[in-house]
């Protein structure tokens, strides 16, 4: 492996070790993230490999899908993301590369990456059909280390994306990240993830504010109207108002309270409308 | 230490970082495997370190020897593994390091490597008494950081097996792998793992089913006959049955269950017995 | 940045991947984790980034101090140490470097690195102003991605330490982690970790015992007083008493209990009172 040419301009200018970043829902209690490290280094070994998280609840899609959302711009450019959660394995879903913002995107074709397709827009996926570079054998439960693992490997060594597999179209997607606006000029948006804090991240961002806006602008969500707006966590609340807005670190406006659940105080469950009034 | 010349033609020939993997059941709350991947990159800067799981139910040898023998085969040539679940610490029980299979293992002599010898068949262990490659202070509480971590570090870095100490046998032994057969050509088996879900994994592997009886196979547990047999967890049941047998990513037949545990729905517990009648 | 000329002479005499430790109470559900990797491998391809533990009790900044200060000695000179347990996030609470050791300390003014500043006597402090090494945009809610995490990177590739900020002092403390003496020759500690297991941990050491005086020692907590003291955990007792004492990994005198909780059975709180008598 390691006498190959790397054929991704990016490693070979830079000649670092490629990263490649794991994001499942198979808890860190069993054997399958060390197997994915093992197939992985087996056929790059001088691959860098991040953990995100593996701690996605069983099956949430949405929770990966925001993870990932969050963080990917931190890392390098040919950077490989590999993202499994993947209640279809062995079933009729796609195995898929998706291409964007200068990195890769490896998983099964659910939604995970459509969030991130819809933020960059420009984007280019293929479908995994290039056995040669998966795991033998290969089982009908474990995609993660016996297809998106090798898979991911080949790329972050500079295998290009053609020889994994034909352009595909028509990816699975998630709802839409982009509040809607209505007539009146508020903006119609959603939770798009709750944290373990219970803060309540929601789909405005700060563009949605405009400076002048920031401190005349609430938010409505179950009936209730929020009109503090905080910079950080340990700001003096300027109120007795416990729950308060904050633009968070995923760039995102935020509902949060004082050292207390957002999401219990207000009774909040993710994909839950929310409405913005600003001006 | 990077200046050594390398011992071990497996790293020498690749000229890659060299993998160490660590199974513990240390937990990941303390600074316990920390400290064990500093003491590494003190003796190996080159090292690439990757956990396999710090989960292990305390002091479960069972469960740590399960976890390994699902994965080994993942890691490349040349990797050490270094396994500490260690009731005996700081007593008499032997440090060993184990070779087979091109890897390495380091642990305590408690039966954490057996299976993967009896799957294997040659191997050679030898104890580790030269103290030359220990930490120093060496405690009596914490042999993972002061002796497994750094001998693990000199062989990763080509250090001969030689040198840490010599051939010793009669290992202790877990209880072994491989089902009787009785005279009316039942097989008799036991579950050597219950894993999160709740899925029971079974000593019988594919090996045990000709393709022709796949769908022939019994399998008898706490008097409850199993007949169903799936390739992926997503599959449509070809019938009411929510219990079924299935082919895991370890290799082995696991018993399980639609959404649910199947520990929990038959009660079983780790060691019970299990029958498989085929044809 | 890897064609850089390291300025860090330990990374160049080595040419070895330097090495960032990473210790916060973010938890590994979420991705704050990684975006602090992220951060890390784009401005320093070449680190070696370990975590330490992400399980600190939110916003328990002894418990971080602790496990910092038990564990920084066992990795290699020039590694730099990320810790980020910090509520004062976004307020003025100043974010600093300290040299000491050989090895470098990245993370608020908050008291984190009190004890190995204590233990080690000499070492100098900087403030981080020098933003050019910060993320940008940097946000009021996660300096651990934004402000911690890069300055890390750019000290472990080499960067001095000169050029991150100017040297402060007047740092925030933690309590003294050396006991006193009493009139009586009695000394005074306290309890300054609490492990998962209930483990103990006083500042007492080895040190504070004569060789001669350790069968004759005795500690008093809560009224309560210990004369057993064991060489490691799977020792045989030598009476029926279920409590005593033991020298711990990070090398101070714990109070434990066979496969008990003494924190537990005593009753016992971090930072409580703790009485040894010697001779």
């Amino acid at each position: 492996m390691s006498s190959a040419i790397p054929r991704n301009p990016q490693l070979a200018i830079h000649n670092r070790q490629s990263v490649i970043t794991l994001l499942t829902d198979f808890g860190t209690q069993d054997y399958f993230v060390g197997a994915m490290k093992g197939v992985i280094l087996s056929a790059n070994p001088s691959a860098a490999i991040v953990d995100i998280t593996h701690d996605i609840p069983p099956q949430d899609i949405h929770a990966a899908a925001f993870n990932l959302l969050a963080t990917y711009r931190d890392f390098p450019a040919g950077s490989v993301h590999v993202a499994v959660v993947d209640p279809g394995v062995g079933s009729s879903r796609r195995p898929i590369l998706v291409e964007c913002a200068e990195q890769m995107f490896v998983g099964p074709d659910n939604g995970l990456f459509s969030w991130i397709c819809e933020r960059e827009k420009r984007f280019t996926a293929r479908q995994l059909t290039n056995e040669s570079f998966f795991r033998h054998p290969k089982s009908k439960t474990f995609h993660g280390r016996d297809v998106f693992a090798p898979v991911a490997a080949a790329l972050a060594r500079g295998v290009s994306a053609e020889e994994v597999g034909p352009l595909i179209d028509n990816l699975v997607k998630l709802e839409s990240l982009t509040p809607k606006r209505r007539d009146d000029g508020t903006l119609e948006g959603c939770v798009i993830h709750i944290d373990r804090f219970g803060n309540c991240i929601t789909n405005f961002t700060t563009e949605h504010l405009t400076t002048a806006s920031t401190r005349s602008s609430s938010l409505v969500i179950n009936d209730r109207e929020l009109t503090s707006f905080r910079e950080f966590f340990a700001e003096k609340p300027d109120a007795a108002e416990s729950l308060f807005m904050i633009c968070g670190s995923a760039g995102f406006i935020e509902v949060a309270a004082q050292n207390e659940s957002a999401a219990a105080i207000l009774k909040i469950k993710r994909g839950q409308q929310v409405l913005l009034r600003t001006g």
